[in-house]
Protein backbone atom coordinates (compact mmCIF):
# COMPACT_ATOMS: atom_id res chain seq x y z
CA UNK A 1 0.00 0.00 0.00
CA UNK A 2 2.29 2.76 -1.01
CA UNK A 3 6.30 3.03 -1.20
CA UNK A 4 8.88 5.25 0.38
CA UNK A 5 9.81 7.54 -2.04
CA UNK A 6 13.21 7.54 -2.14
CA UNK A 7 16.26 9.09 -4.04
CA UNK A 8 20.20 8.24 -3.70
CA UNK A 9 20.90 10.47 -1.01
CA UNK A 10 18.12 9.64 0.99
CA UNK A 11 14.03 9.87 1.14
CA UNK A 12 12.51 12.34 -0.65
CA UNK A 13 11.86 15.62 1.46
CA UNK A 14 10.02 18.76 0.04
CA UNK A 15 9.87 22.83 0.98
CA UNK A 16 5.76 24.20 0.94
CA UNK A 17 4.89 27.25 2.02
CA UNK A 18 1.45 26.34 3.37
CA UNK A 19 1.41 25.17 7.04
CA UNK A 20 1.92 21.47 8.24
CA UNK A 21 -0.76 19.95 10.94
CA UNK A 22 -2.18 16.53 11.00
CA UNK A 23 -4.41 15.97 8.70
CA UNK A 24 -4.12 18.82 6.34
CA UNK A 25 -4.19 18.64 2.96
CA UNK A 26 -2.26 20.56 0.53
CA UNK A 27 -1.29 20.82 -3.29
CA UNK A 28 2.20 21.43 -4.65
CA UNK A 29 3.38 23.27 -6.54
CA UNK A 30 3.56 22.49 -10.79
CA UNK A 31 7.25 22.28 -10.07
CA UNK A 32 6.93 19.69 -7.27
CA UNK A 33 3.96 17.81 -8.71
CA UNK A 34 5.53 16.87 -12.22
CA UNK A 35 8.77 15.90 -9.81
CA UNK A 36 6.65 13.57 -8.01
CA UNK A 37 4.53 11.86 -10.92
CA UNK A 38 7.07 12.28 -13.55
CA UNK A 39 10.20 11.92 -12.24
CA UNK A 40 9.39 9.67 -9.25
CA UNK A 41 6.68 8.08 -10.88
CA UNK A 42 4.66 8.69 -7.60
CA UNK A 43 1.18 6.78 -7.13
CA UNK A 44 -1.33 7.10 -4.16
CA UNK A 45 -0.17 5.90 -1.14
CA UNK A 46 3.19 6.63 -1.30
CA UNK A 47 5.08 8.25 1.46
CA UNK A 48 7.58 11.50 1.55
CA UNK A 49 8.30 14.03 3.87
CA UNK A 50 7.48 18.05 4.12
CA UNK A 51 8.96 21.15 5.77
CA UNK A 52 7.97 24.90 5.75
CA UNK A 53 10.59 26.50 8.14
CA UNK A 54 7.90 26.84 10.40
CA UNK A 55 6.40 23.69 11.68
CA UNK A 56 9.16 21.13 11.53
CA UNK A 57 9.19 18.18 9.90
CA UNK A 58 6.07 15.69 8.81
CA UNK A 59 5.27 12.44 7.30
CA UNK A 60 2.47 13.12 4.24
CA UNK A 61 1.33 10.79 1.92
CA UNK A 62 0.11 11.08 -1.95
CA UNK A 63 -3.87 11.26 -1.05
CA UNK A 64 -5.02 11.49 -4.30
CA UNK A 65 -3.21 12.07 -7.97
CA UNK A 66 -4.65 13.36 -11.24
CA UNK A 67 -3.38 13.67 -14.58
CA UNK A 68 -1.32 17.42 -14.00
CA UNK A 69 -1.01 17.09 -9.84
CA UNK A 70 -2.08 15.47 -7.07
CA UNK A 71 -2.71 15.99 -3.04
CA UNK A 72 -0.87 15.60 -0.15
CA UNK A 73 -1.89 14.65 3.41
CA UNK A 74 0.25 15.05 6.05
CA UNK A 75 -0.27 12.56 8.35
CA UNK A 76 2.33 12.64 11.52
CA UNK A 77 5.24 15.05 12.94
CA UNK A 78 8.54 13.47 12.76
CA UNK A 79 10.86 16.41 14.02
CA UNK A 80 10.31 19.46 15.97
CA UNK A 81 11.08 22.74 14.24
CA UNK A 82 14.68 22.96 14.97
CA UNK A 83 16.64 26.53 16.17
CA UNK A 84 19.69 26.64 13.74
CA UNK A 85 22.30 29.25 14.41
CA UNK A 86 21.73 32.69 13.66
CA UNK A 87 23.99 33.81 10.64
CA UNK A 88 24.03 35.83 7.25
CA UNK A 89 25.94 35.75 4.40
CA UNK A 90 26.51 39.07 3.07
CA UNK A 91 28.36 38.76 -0.65
CA UNK A 92 29.94 40.60 -3.52
CA UNK A 93 27.82 38.92 -6.20
CA UNK A 94 29.45 36.84 -8.84
CA UNK A 95 28.81 34.95 -11.84
CA UNK A 96 26.03 32.42 -12.36
CA UNK A 97 28.00 29.16 -11.52
CA UNK A 98 29.94 30.03 -8.95
CA UNK A 99 27.02 32.05 -7.53
CA UNK A 100 24.92 28.51 -8.07
CA UNK A 101 27.79 26.98 -6.20
CA UNK A 102 27.45 29.64 -3.36
CA UNK A 103 23.70 29.08 -2.80
CA UNK A 104 23.91 25.41 -1.95
CA UNK A 105 27.34 25.28 -0.23
CA UNK A 106 26.03 28.02 2.06
CA UNK A 107 22.54 26.42 2.75
CA UNK A 108 24.69 22.53 3.31
CA UNK A 109 26.48 24.79 5.35
CA UNK A 110 23.61 26.30 7.80
CA UNK A 111 23.35 29.76 6.74
CA UNK A 112 20.41 31.75 7.57
CA UNK A 113 19.89 34.83 5.06
CA UNK A 114 21.99 35.23 1.97
CA UNK A 115 22.13 38.96 1.64
CA UNK A 116 24.08 40.02 -2.03
CA UNK A 117 25.54 43.62 -2.01
CA UNK A 118 26.77 45.80 -4.42
CA UNK A 119 30.17 47.21 -3.56
CA UNK A 120 32.55 49.73 -5.21
CA UNK A 121 34.65 46.48 -7.28
CA UNK A 122 31.73 44.32 -7.63
CA UNK A 123 31.93 43.23 -11.96
CA UNK A 124 28.72 41.82 -11.71
CA UNK A 125 25.73 44.14 -11.64
CA UNK A 126 22.71 41.81 -12.18
CA UNK A 127 21.76 39.21 -9.08
CA UNK A 128 19.14 36.77 -10.09
CA UNK A 129 17.12 36.12 -6.42
CA UNK A 130 14.57 33.34 -8.22
CA UNK A 131 17.40 31.59 -9.01
CA UNK A 132 19.37 31.79 -5.95
CA UNK A 133 16.02 30.73 -3.89
CA UNK A 134 15.61 27.66 -5.83
CA UNK A 135 18.79 26.60 -5.40
CA UNK A 136 18.59 27.38 -2.35
CA UNK A 137 15.28 25.30 -1.55
CA UNK A 138 16.76 22.55 -3.53
CA UNK A 139 19.74 22.18 -1.35
CA UNK A 140 17.70 22.81 1.76
CA UNK A 141 15.67 19.90 0.43
CA UNK A 142 18.77 17.33 -0.03
CA UNK A 143 20.56 18.58 3.20
CA UNK A 144 18.24 17.76 5.90
CA UNK A 145 17.42 20.90 7.11
CA UNK A 146 13.81 22.04 8.40
CA UNK A 147 14.28 25.75 6.74
CA UNK A 148 15.84 27.39 3.81
CA UNK A 149 17.77 30.14 4.22
CA UNK A 150 16.22 33.58 3.25
CA UNK A 151 17.23 34.71 0.01
CA UNK A 152 17.02 38.83 -0.03
CA UNK A 153 17.34 41.52 -2.96
CA UNK A 154 20.72 42.73 -3.52
CA UNK A 155 21.58 46.52 -1.80
CA UNK A 156 23.92 48.58 -2.32
CA UNK A 157 26.50 48.37 0.56
CA UNK A 158 26.18 51.65 2.02
CA UNK A 159 22.88 51.40 2.25
CA UNK A 160 22.76 47.89 3.72
CA UNK A 161 25.67 49.66 6.19
CA UNK A 162 23.06 52.65 7.29
CA UNK A 163 20.47 50.04 8.00
CA UNK A 164 22.53 47.34 10.27
CA UNK A 165 20.98 45.76 13.11
CA UNK A 166 23.67 46.93 15.62
CA UNK A 167 23.24 43.85 18.06
CA UNK A 168 24.30 41.84 15.03
CA UNK A 169 27.85 41.18 15.19
CA UNK A 170 29.86 40.96 12.00
CA UNK A 171 32.99 38.70 10.68
CA UNK A 172 34.89 40.77 8.42
CA UNK A 173 36.46 39.11 6.07
CA UNK A 174 39.44 41.52 5.30
CA UNK A 175 42.15 40.13 2.97
CA UNK A 176 44.14 44.04 3.11
CA UNK A 177 44.56 44.81 6.79
CA UNK A 178 45.25 44.07 10.09
CA UNK A 179 42.98 41.26 10.87
CA UNK A 180 43.27 38.37 13.81
CA UNK A 181 43.28 35.04 12.41
CA UNK A 182 39.72 34.24 12.29
CA UNK A 183 39.91 31.05 15.09
CA UNK A 184 41.48 32.89 17.46
CA UNK A 185 38.96 36.04 17.22
CA UNK A 186 35.98 33.58 17.18
CA UNK A 187 36.95 31.95 20.43
CA UNK A 188 37.14 35.10 22.14
CA UNK A 189 33.67 36.01 20.97
CA UNK A 190 30.20 36.25 21.87
CA UNK A 191 27.30 34.13 21.30
CA UNK A 192 24.79 35.62 19.70
CA UNK A 193 23.43 37.05 15.64
CA UNK A 194 26.23 36.96 13.29
CA UNK A 195 27.24 37.95 9.72
CA UNK A 196 29.91 37.09 7.64
CA UNK A 197 30.92 39.68 5.36
CA UNK A 198 32.98 38.84 1.91
CA UNK A 199 34.05 41.46 -0.84
CA UNK A 200 34.55 40.98 -4.21
CA UNK A 201 37.86 39.61 -6.46
CA UNK A 202 39.77 42.41 -5.25
CA UNK A 203 38.23 42.95 -1.91
CA UNK A 204 36.29 45.95 -0.29
CA UNK A 205 37.69 49.20 -1.64
CA UNK A 206 39.35 51.31 1.52
CA UNK A 207 36.54 53.46 1.70
CA UNK A 208 34.34 50.46 2.56
CA UNK A 209 36.70 49.15 4.69
CA UNK A 210 36.99 51.87 7.03
CA UNK A 211 32.92 52.04 6.80
CA UNK A 212 32.71 48.29 8.63
CA UNK A 213 35.59 48.43 10.70
CA UNK A 214 33.99 52.05 12.51
CA UNK A 215 30.77 49.86 13.44
CA UNK A 216 30.69 48.78 16.86
CA UNK A 217 30.27 45.05 16.19
CA UNK A 218 33.17 44.06 14.21
CA UNK A 219 35.61 41.60 13.93
CA UNK A 220 38.20 41.83 11.47
CA UNK A 221 39.33 38.45 11.00
CA UNK A 222 42.00 36.52 7.98
CA UNK A 223 41.72 33.64 6.44
CA UNK A 224 45.27 32.70 5.80
CA UNK A 225 47.95 34.68 3.11
CA UNK A 226 47.02 32.73 -0.01
CA UNK A 227 44.34 34.57 -2.03
CA UNK A 228 40.62 32.93 -2.03
CA UNK A 229 38.15 33.37 -4.63
CA UNK A 230 35.24 35.38 -3.35
CA UNK A 231 32.94 32.05 -3.44
CA UNK A 232 35.73 29.93 -1.68
CA UNK A 233 36.63 32.85 1.35
CA UNK A 234 33.02 32.71 1.63
CA UNK A 235 32.35 29.25 2.28
CA UNK A 236 35.84 29.11 4.32
CA UNK A 237 34.77 31.51 6.75
CA UNK A 238 31.14 29.78 6.99
CA UNK A 239 32.75 26.53 8.18
CA UNK A 240 34.59 27.97 10.60
CA UNK A 241 32.63 30.10 12.34
CA UNK A 242 29.83 26.72 12.44
CA UNK A 243 32.53 24.72 14.10
CA UNK A 244 33.64 27.59 16.55
CA UNK A 245 30.41 30.03 16.87
CA UNK A 246 27.70 27.67 15.72
CA UNK A 247 25.87 23.78 15.68
CA UNK A 248 29.03 21.88 14.71
CA UNK B 1 60.61 49.01 -22.07
CA UNK B 2 58.34 45.94 -21.15
CA UNK B 3 55.41 46.30 -18.98
CA UNK B 4 54.15 43.81 -15.99
CA UNK B 5 51.93 41.57 -17.39
CA UNK B 6 48.68 41.40 -15.14
CA UNK B 7 45.19 39.85 -15.20
CA UNK B 8 42.25 41.09 -13.25
CA UNK B 9 43.59 39.57 -9.74
CA UNK B 10 46.61 40.30 -10.37
CA UNK B 11 50.34 39.96 -11.73
CA UNK B 12 50.93 37.12 -14.17
CA UNK B 13 52.39 33.54 -12.57
CA UNK B 14 53.45 30.79 -14.16
CA UNK B 15 54.24 27.51 -12.94
CA UNK B 16 56.96 25.38 -14.29
CA UNK B 17 59.27 22.88 -14.11
CA UNK B 18 62.38 23.78 -14.73
CA UNK B 19 65.02 25.55 -11.89
CA UNK B 20 64.95 28.71 -11.19
CA UNK B 21 68.11 30.69 -10.71
CA UNK B 22 69.68 34.50 -11.32
CA UNK B 23 70.08 33.96 -14.91
CA UNK B 24 68.78 31.16 -15.59
CA UNK B 25 66.46 30.83 -19.04
CA UNK B 26 63.61 28.83 -19.81
CA UNK B 27 61.33 27.60 -22.09
CA UNK B 28 57.34 27.68 -21.07
CA UNK B 29 55.11 24.72 -22.64
CA UNK B 30 53.17 25.14 -25.81
CA UNK B 31 50.19 25.81 -23.60
CA UNK B 32 51.71 28.63 -21.85
CA UNK B 33 53.65 30.20 -25.04
CA UNK B 34 50.21 30.01 -26.49
CA UNK B 35 49.08 31.83 -23.24
CA UNK B 36 51.54 34.48 -22.94
CA UNK B 37 51.56 35.49 -26.68
CA UNK B 38 48.23 35.23 -27.84
CA UNK B 39 46.27 35.46 -25.14
CA UNK B 40 48.14 38.13 -22.96
CA UNK B 41 49.93 39.27 -26.36
CA UNK B 42 53.08 39.55 -24.42
CA UNK B 43 56.48 41.27 -25.94
CA UNK B 44 59.65 40.66 -25.03
CA UNK B 45 60.79 42.62 -22.41
CA UNK B 46 57.37 42.03 -20.32
CA UNK B 47 57.84 40.62 -17.06
CA UNK B 48 55.96 37.95 -14.99
CA UNK B 49 56.49 35.65 -11.86
CA UNK B 50 57.48 32.04 -11.98
CA UNK B 51 57.61 29.36 -8.69
CA UNK B 52 58.16 25.51 -9.10
CA UNK B 53 57.35 24.80 -5.95
CA UNK B 54 61.15 24.00 -5.07
CA UNK B 55 63.00 27.52 -5.44
CA UNK B 56 60.44 30.18 -3.96
CA UNK B 57 59.20 32.71 -6.21
CA UNK B 58 61.02 34.33 -9.45
CA UNK B 59 60.70 37.71 -11.14
CA UNK B 60 61.08 37.05 -14.91
CA UNK B 61 61.22 39.10 -18.39
CA UNK B 62 60.49 37.49 -21.70
CA UNK B 63 64.01 37.55 -23.17
CA UNK B 64 62.72 36.22 -26.76
CA UNK B 65 59.91 35.86 -29.02
CA UNK B 66 59.13 33.84 -31.65
CA UNK B 67 56.87 32.96 -33.81
CA UNK B 68 55.32 30.37 -31.75
CA UNK B 69 57.01 30.29 -28.21
CA UNK B 70 58.97 32.21 -26.36
CA UNK B 71 62.24 32.24 -24.17
CA UNK B 72 62.12 33.50 -19.90
CA UNK B 73 64.81 34.62 -17.79
CA UNK B 74 64.54 34.53 -14.71
CA UNK B 75 65.77 37.70 -12.63
CA UNK B 76 65.75 37.92 -9.34
CA UNK B 77 63.74 36.18 -6.13
CA UNK B 78 60.87 37.38 -5.24
CA UNK B 79 60.63 35.60 -2.25
CA UNK B 80 62.20 32.19 -0.32
CA UNK B 81 60.48 29.00 -0.74
CA UNK B 82 57.82 29.27 2.18
CA UNK B 83 56.89 25.89 4.09
CA UNK B 84 53.21 25.26 4.13
CA UNK B 85 51.31 23.32 6.30
CA UNK B 86 51.73 19.27 6.01
CA UNK B 87 47.72 18.42 5.12
CA UNK B 88 46.40 15.40 2.49
CA UNK B 89 43.16 15.44 1.20
CA UNK B 90 41.99 11.64 0.93
CA UNK B 91 38.49 11.87 -0.93
CA UNK B 92 36.50 9.58 -2.64
CA UNK B 93 35.80 10.25 -6.51
CA UNK B 94 33.00 12.21 -7.50
CA UNK B 95 31.52 13.63 -10.99
CA UNK B 96 33.20 16.04 -13.70
CA UNK B 97 32.66 19.54 -12.55
CA UNK B 98 32.47 18.93 -8.77
CA UNK B 99 35.74 17.43 -8.54
CA UNK B 100 36.91 20.30 -10.94
CA UNK B 101 35.41 22.84 -8.04
CA UNK B 102 36.97 20.66 -5.57
CA UNK B 103 40.25 20.38 -7.27
CA UNK B 104 40.53 24.73 -7.48
CA UNK B 105 38.72 25.07 -4.15
CA UNK B 106 41.02 22.94 -2.24
CA UNK B 107 44.15 24.43 -3.61
CA UNK B 108 43.56 27.86 -2.70
CA UNK B 109 42.37 26.59 1.09
CA UNK B 110 46.69 25.36 0.61
CA UNK B 111 46.35 21.19 0.84
CA UNK B 112 49.41 19.55 -0.05
CA UNK B 113 48.07 16.18 -1.41
CA UNK B 114 44.94 15.49 -3.33
CA UNK B 115 44.87 11.86 -3.00
CA UNK B 116 41.64 9.72 -4.35
CA UNK B 117 40.44 7.27 -2.85
CA UNK B 118 37.84 4.30 -4.24
CA UNK B 119 35.31 3.49 -1.24
CA UNK B 120 32.89 0.45 -1.48
CA UNK B 121 29.88 3.38 -1.54
CA UNK B 122 32.08 5.36 -4.60
CA UNK B 123 29.77 5.50 -7.82
CA UNK B 124 32.80 6.89 -9.63
CA UNK B 125 34.94 4.83 -11.17
CA UNK B 126 37.28 6.98 -13.29
CA UNK B 127 39.47 9.53 -11.89
CA UNK B 128 41.22 11.93 -14.66
CA UNK B 129 44.31 12.78 -12.69
CA UNK B 130 45.94 14.83 -15.78
CA UNK B 131 42.39 16.94 -15.39
CA UNK B 132 42.85 18.04 -11.59
CA UNK B 133 46.49 18.47 -12.35
CA UNK B 134 45.77 21.13 -14.76
CA UNK B 135 42.82 22.36 -12.18
CA UNK B 136 45.75 22.36 -9.51
CA UNK B 137 48.29 24.21 -11.32
CA UNK B 138 45.61 26.94 -12.44
CA UNK B 139 44.42 27.38 -8.95
CA UNK B 140 47.95 27.50 -7.37
CA UNK B 141 49.06 30.20 -10.07
CA UNK B 142 46.32 32.82 -9.26
CA UNK B 143 46.16 31.97 -5.18
CA UNK B 144 49.81 33.22 -4.60
CA UNK B 145 50.99 29.34 -3.50
CA UNK B 146 54.33 29.03 -4.62
CA UNK B 147 53.85 24.91 -4.96
CA UNK B 148 51.28 23.09 -6.51
CA UNK B 149 49.36 20.33 -5.13
CA UNK B 150 50.49 16.82 -5.50
CA UNK B 151 47.77 14.80 -7.70
CA UNK B 152 48.32 10.82 -6.37
CA UNK B 153 46.46 8.13 -8.75
CA UNK B 154 43.38 7.05 -7.14
CA UNK B 155 43.55 3.77 -4.97
CA UNK B 156 41.39 1.16 -3.07
CA UNK B 157 40.96 2.34 0.15
CA UNK B 158 42.03 -1.12 1.57
CA UNK B 159 45.30 -0.68 -0.62
CA UNK B 160 45.30 3.22 1.10
CA UNK B 161 45.10 1.72 4.81
CA UNK B 162 47.93 -0.88 4.10
CA UNK B 163 50.46 1.57 2.87
CA UNK B 164 49.29 4.24 5.06
CA UNK B 165 52.29 6.49 6.87
CA UNK B 166 51.96 5.75 10.74
CA UNK B 167 53.13 9.01 11.93
CA UNK B 168 50.47 10.73 9.75
CA UNK B 169 47.40 11.71 11.80
CA UNK B 170 43.89 11.20 9.84
CA UNK B 171 41.16 13.91 10.87
CA UNK B 172 38.40 11.33 9.93
CA UNK B 173 34.81 13.01 8.86
CA UNK B 174 32.55 10.21 10.11
CA UNK B 175 29.10 10.87 9.85
CA UNK B 176 27.62 8.17 11.02
CA UNK B 177 29.00 7.96 14.74
CA UNK B 178 30.17 8.91 17.92
CA UNK B 179 32.83 11.84 17.01
CA UNK B 180 34.03 14.69 18.70
CA UNK B 181 32.83 18.12 16.98
CA UNK B 182 35.51 18.58 14.74
CA UNK B 183 36.71 22.22 16.58
CA UNK B 184 37.14 20.26 20.22
CA UNK B 185 38.81 18.02 18.61
CA UNK B 186 41.31 19.60 16.47
CA UNK B 187 42.05 22.33 19.19
CA UNK B 188 43.53 19.74 21.82
CA UNK B 189 45.19 17.86 18.97
CA UNK B 190 49.12 17.51 18.09
CA UNK B 191 51.21 19.28 15.48
CA UNK B 192 52.42 18.09 12.96
CA UNK B 193 51.10 15.61 9.32
CA UNK B 194 47.82 15.29 8.83
CA UNK B 195 45.51 13.36 6.79
CA UNK B 196 41.47 15.00 6.16
CA UNK B 197 39.70 11.35 5.05
CA UNK B 198 36.42 12.34 3.70
CA UNK B 199 33.81 9.84 2.30
CA UNK B 200 31.80 9.24 -0.58
CA UNK B 201 28.01 10.30 -1.06
CA UNK B 202 26.05 8.38 1.56
CA UNK B 203 29.35 7.79 3.49
CA UNK B 204 31.98 4.98 4.38
CA UNK B 205 30.43 1.58 4.76
CA UNK B 206 30.46 0.06 8.13
CA UNK B 207 33.85 -1.89 7.44
CA UNK B 208 35.48 0.63 6.20
CA UNK B 209 34.75 2.83 9.21
CA UNK B 210 35.95 0.13 11.02
CA UNK B 211 39.54 -0.34 9.81
CA UNK B 212 39.57 3.37 9.68
CA UNK B 213 39.36 4.03 13.28
CA UNK B 214 41.51 0.90 14.19
CA UNK B 215 44.25 2.75 13.00
CA UNK B 216 46.66 4.22 15.92
CA UNK B 217 46.41 8.04 15.14
CA UNK B 218 42.57 8.59 13.63
CA UNK B 219 40.63 11.15 15.19
CA UNK B 220 36.77 10.97 14.11
CA UNK B 221 35.03 14.36 13.88
CA UNK B 222 31.60 15.17 13.10
CA UNK B 223 30.36 18.13 11.00
CA UNK B 224 27.11 18.74 12.26
CA UNK B 225 23.79 16.99 11.72
CA UNK B 226 23.10 18.56 8.32
CA UNK B 227 23.89 16.19 5.61
CA UNK B 228 26.80 17.82 3.90
CA UNK B 229 27.53 16.87 0.01
CA UNK B 230 31.26 14.99 -0.36
CA UNK B 231 33.00 18.26 -2.13
CA UNK B 232 31.04 20.65 0.53
CA UNK B 233 31.71 18.23 3.38
CA UNK B 234 35.99 17.68 2.05
CA UNK B 235 36.13 21.73 1.86
CA UNK B 236 34.83 23.04 5.33
CA UNK B 237 37.05 20.23 6.70
CA UNK B 238 40.00 21.89 4.99
CA UNK B 239 38.89 25.48 6.31
CA UNK B 240 38.45 24.40 10.11
CA UNK B 241 41.66 22.53 9.56
CA UNK B 242 43.41 25.60 8.05
CA UNK B 243 41.76 28.08 11.10
CA UNK B 244 42.70 25.79 13.87
CA UNK B 245 45.98 23.76 12.86
CA UNK B 246 47.27 25.44 9.68
CA UNK B 247 48.56 28.60 9.27
CA UNK B 248 45.44 31.12 8.93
Amino acid sequence: MGEELTEPGGGVRLYVEAALAAGAHLTPDNGQAHYLLHVMRAKAGDRLNLFNGRDGEWRARIAEVSKRSCVLECEAQISEQREAPDIWLVFAPIKKTPADYLTQKATELGVGVLQPVFTRRTIVNRVNIERMRINAIEAAEQSGRVSVPETREAVKFEKLLTQWPAERRILFCDEAGEAQPVADALRGAPEGAWAIFTGPEGGFDPSERGALRALPNVTPVSLGKRILRADTAALAALAVWQAIRGDW
